[in-house]
């Protein structure tokens, strides 16, 4: 039995119930609001001791961060590659999305929505990082239609949550016309969900 | 052949050095000034198209991100645990340390070790980022001795690079007695070497 503890507002949450959906992984999915910190109650903290989402317990294992998950999740399946070689250029593009892309977007994303004020300089210490983080992705996708393998996979599924994001996060992605081209590939995908 | 591309004062990089002594891996190695940003230049970017270190090429295989390349050179060596639920967990870490250890540490020891001014704003923002990943370090290895599975692995190499420099980013570990105290057994490691 798989249980999925999620949060809608999350992209990290986001990366996991697309993968579920798009396995059709059966799963009981528990929902639990992130917004304030509630996640952060000793209750979950017996569950998770990360405190965060998303998070799976599938027979008393307990896996927390959304690109393990994944991984795990994915393992044997057309989502990811089975070479070694493959996996770790999964693994070389998910990195970069949890340190590159998903804090530089995902942050001012998350204070815009919920109008956290922040000071004018943490914002634009962020500015460059995701740009940078978008050329990054500008430059392998105007080569490639996906990530890794010339095959949608995970590293796609990752990197999708928080770059779709961008205009959220007030980053306009008209001058990233390669990003903006796989973003709509991704969409087009079979059991594709819209972040809810 | 393996060609290793290294910065000396890179804690990614120093992790990718202290797997190659310890798994004793041939290679060579082509040192890079990353001071001021000279690995971003158009002939590395030639090699590397994410211009950052450490990097890999192996047959003509290149690689990026640190913890990718940890796992892949540790490929059915003792420093990767086999079962794929114990390898999800190695990546568990590796994701929390790229996203919530080596950015609120690394930053600031950078900035610290260089003399890079920053606007306070900018340095408070990471202050309890830190504080909250080395607790969630510290209450895992109060009741364990390494990461996963009861053995040292590349788990233990990705966070120890971060959390060893904690002191040069001017945060004081006395407070956190379990992560000090596994800080000495990495050190203790057969092979184990000091970051340059």
């Amino acid at each position: 039995m798989l249980t999925f503890y999620d949060a809608p507002v999350s992209g990290n949450t986001y990366k996991v119930r697309l993968l579920l959906a798009q396995l059709a992984l059966p799963h009981e999915r528990i929902v639990l609001d992130i917004v304030g910190g509630k996640v952060r109650t000793p209750e979950y903290r017996q569950v998770n001791p990360f405190g965060r989402v998303p998070y799976i317990v599938e027979d008393g294992f307990g896996l927390a961060e959304s690109n393990a998950i994944l991984q795990y999740l994915a393992r044997g399946s057309r989502l990811l590659p089975p070479g070694a070689r493959e996996h770790a250029l999964v693994q070389q593009w998910m990195f970069f999305e949890q340190n590159q892309v998903e804090l530089s977007i995902g942050l001012p994303r998350v204070w815009k929505k919920f109008g956290i004020e922040q000071h004018p300089s943490v914002l634009e210490h962020y500015q460059p990082r995701a740009l940078a983080a978008l050329k990054v992705l500008e430059r392998h996708l105007a080569k490639h239609d996906w990530f890794v393998g010339g095959a949608y996979s995970v590293a796609d599924i990752a990197l999708f949550a928080y770059t779709h994001m961008a205009p959220e996060a007030g980053r306009d992605l008209a001058k990233f016309p390669a990003v903006s081209g796989w973003l709509e590939r991704v969409r087009e995908q079979p059991g594709w969900l819209a972040l809810e």
